[in-house]
């Protein structure tokens, strides 16, 4: 990685934040609370965090408007986390690698690449491809035939993109993710035996999207599937054919979408979830980890917990009686005996 | 994808389906019912579907025998889905690649290459191996030593055959699937530290079998991880060392199957699923959505969900009456209160 | 695999092990009871297999001390398990790649591979690396700028190890997996679309970490995820930025971590486990199959089933009382009409 060091009253300036004491000083890295040390940035999401700002050695944080922190430099803003972020951005950054193709990459002839893109050893290219401007393909990259990668993308080691995917502006893949793989689809044959089903659709990668490490993203059946604008994927996560990933919406890690599901904006997928095939999750919906999700679906702004998804207070209710099942039984057998009734399947 | 445009009336003979209405009808796409234009093809499952079936503006469909469409072309079929599915295959195709080798891929002196197979860009393929005739292997697949594969397969982008491994004919493999790397087990050592257990067993992957993208097959510890004919695995799903999976079984994404399980012919497994080890699953049995089999199993032609696995109505019961535990509680207590009966850990 | 025959005499200095029986008897192979020939070694666990061992035609077993076998040539050992794996070591090998460098592999001129190390066709490693004595790097494994690798390494086809990591020695990935990826980690915008927060930090791996195919180790926000001396992690894990991974841990299949995770040494965590961001898991616990940890954690030595986390026989009586809430019900409205009380919303 490699640093820019930026002085407080200039990162201020670039974030659009205001700043309290040194201007001057110099932010020469960014740290979490704990390991900072006094050339470093940190930063402080809420007053909850005080005591651990106290105990800090950050030369500089950003934090809340509202939050008192004593004589040091100091960003304000309203949304620290994000302003973290960007502060990140503008302080850290990973080499790129240089424009041009490398002469170990095997590209078809039919291709283009703008000139201001770097392909990387090894990357292999089909026929009738076009990668943006600025868009960087890491080692062993492969694109099949008829792939359209935007400008401003970085696809990482070892992703594979199948043919007639479409990848739009500042998408992101990382290592070994691979787009337009064929969906699950079979049909019984006379004798009861799985026959593939083609998967002619392709796969619709919108701007602004990124996608994890070893995560699939299949081909649809037939049509398409499309992760719309801003969605992001994590790690090992599976979208199967015809699936429709709304603007904005988060997936986690392990989690599995069948067939056809529509995901509307803005809804967020802990991790380990699993979604049922048609079902649609409504916008703005929160899945807790491990939620499972039946083909009626959740409703917009909804949160659901648990396999079959139950609204939060339901889900911790039952997980709290469940405990006290013992104790149940043991009442009702108490109740029976009171009343002179003897239960014979009772042998808890 | 490549368009072959078939005439209703060849297209049905392909099929061995009758037809109704115009058999000089030339079908020249495929699509669902909703997004079908005139000049496509597409299906209906059941009478259910008469409905999306009358908005549709597909030109002609496939449909059950006894389902009334009225008048435009149609092909009649015991098998919809089936037919359909082979209709597709009849019409849309992707590009195969050439046969012969590329000159980037690096094979072993030792190895025999079918002169009808294709291997890609950057394959690599150690010694003693084999490719038969007319299979696929896209860019970057990569065999290890000693490894068969059989006539008309294709392996995808980026797959990983480890040493030893056995392919039958028609086998696919999706992008990034790995087959034969080591099991997971491991002996603890005198200071309670794990050890490797060497894995020195191998996989054998029958005819006609499909695994996922960045699905993986685990050689066998000793011995055999053996994946039967026609059985079709999902993305994202781990098949450890040492399992035996049964002809035609489906196993749908993010499964893990622990060392050692036996999964009988027939048997489907759908998305996340867990199972034991040791386990075996009867032939034919359905596992829902997220099952947990324990070692115990589960009997041939069972329907079994949750954790621990239960028989489908009583795991239905069972979240339907979860959900009215707290009424239940206060039901027992309403009981004991008119009985004169205070218990004290009631809090509810 | 290539067999190196062993006297069990020699075999048994190897190991330090007494043995009984015929000290010239020819080790030719190793194999399961099932399985073996008169010339494989097998062994058992414990008395509780004595009727698979008498049954077996295995020429050779290890053996408990105390376990009675009858006339045959057995290796004593307090440690069966462990002591077979180092017999199976000692017998079966795979062939080590040959020593130096292919010449398709792409390494930057500021990267030191030791002459003694194995980097395979199509390998990709940037600047500023070191691969250390004897590793072997199969083919198409890619390390970015400034990876270290130390001795005695083995990295399978295909793996992807990003910038700035660090792997200690005899570390073995499995192929496909990838070490190094962006965390999974965004901020909200002012339109509370999710903008990516840099992620900036790495990963080490210590000792003798062993990776499964296709798991993700992903790289830290800031600072590093650190993976333990002899921890062990299956296929398809996902390991989240900021982890540490606890000595010895065991990690199975298909289990996802989420950021911050801090697993004390020895614990193990079984196949499908989920760890919410946070927690803290205590040293030996165990977390069984499907597991779900919430950021409160889990205790030291703690056996924990199930989501939210139960103590086992807990887990079990719960499991075994849902079973019969139908019953309940039932036992609950025979009270009711026995006092004259209905429950209007009963219709169980």
């Amino acid at each position: 990685m490699e640093i820019t060091p930026l002085r407080l009253r200039d990162l201020a300036e670039r974030l659009g934040c205001a700043f309290e004491g040194d201007g001057d000083f110099v932010v020469r890295g960014v740290a979490s609370l704990e390991s900072a040390g006094p050339q470093d940035l940190s930063f402080i999401r809420s007053a909850r965090m005080l005591q651990r700002a106290a105990a800090t050695r950050a030369g500089a944080l950003i934090a809340p408007l509202d939050v008192e922190l004593g004589a040091r430099p100091i960003l304000r803003s309203s949304h620290p986390e994000l302003h973290f972020a960007r502060a990140v951005a503008a302080i850290v950054s990973s080499a790129r690698p240089q424009s041009g193709v490398h002469p170990t990459a095997v590209i078809a002839a039919s291709t283009q690449i703008d000139s201001s893109a770097s392909v990387g050893p090894h990357c292999i290219i089909g026929a009738r491809c076009s990668v943006g401007a600025r868009s960087v393909l890491y080692p062993r990259a492969v694109l099949y035939d008829d792939v359209r990668v935007g400008v401003d993308c970085v696809l990482h080691a070892g992703v594979v993109v199948r043919e007639e995917s479409s990848l739009g502006d500042r998408v992101i893949l990382q290592p070994g993710a691979v787009i337009g793989a064929d969906g699950f689809g079979y049909a019984f044959d006379e004798e009861g035996m799985p026959e593939k089903r083609p998967q002619v659709g392709r796969v619709v990668i919108e701007n602004d999207v990124e996608i994890g490490a070893l995560a699939t993203v299949d081909r649809a059946a037939l049509g398409e599937t499309r992760i719309r604008r801003g969605a992001k994927i994590d790690n090992l996560c599976l979208i199967a054919h015809n699936c429709d990933i709304g603007e904005g919406v988060i997936i986690a890690g392990l989690s599995g979408l069948s067939g056809s599901v529509t995901v509307e904006r803005g809804a967020i997928l802990m991790g380990q979830v699993g979604v049922a095939d048609h079902a649609r999750i409504g916008e703005r919906a929160f899945l807790a980890a491990r939620a499972g999700v039946l083909r009626s679906g959740v409703p917009a702004r909804a949160k659901v917990f648990g396999l079959p998804p139950r609204e939060g207070r339901l889900w911790h209710r039952i997980q709290q009686l469940s405990a006290r099942l013992p104790e149940l039984f043991a009442r009702v057998r108490a109740l029976e005996r009171q009343l002179g009734t003897a239960h014979k399947a009772d042998d808890s």
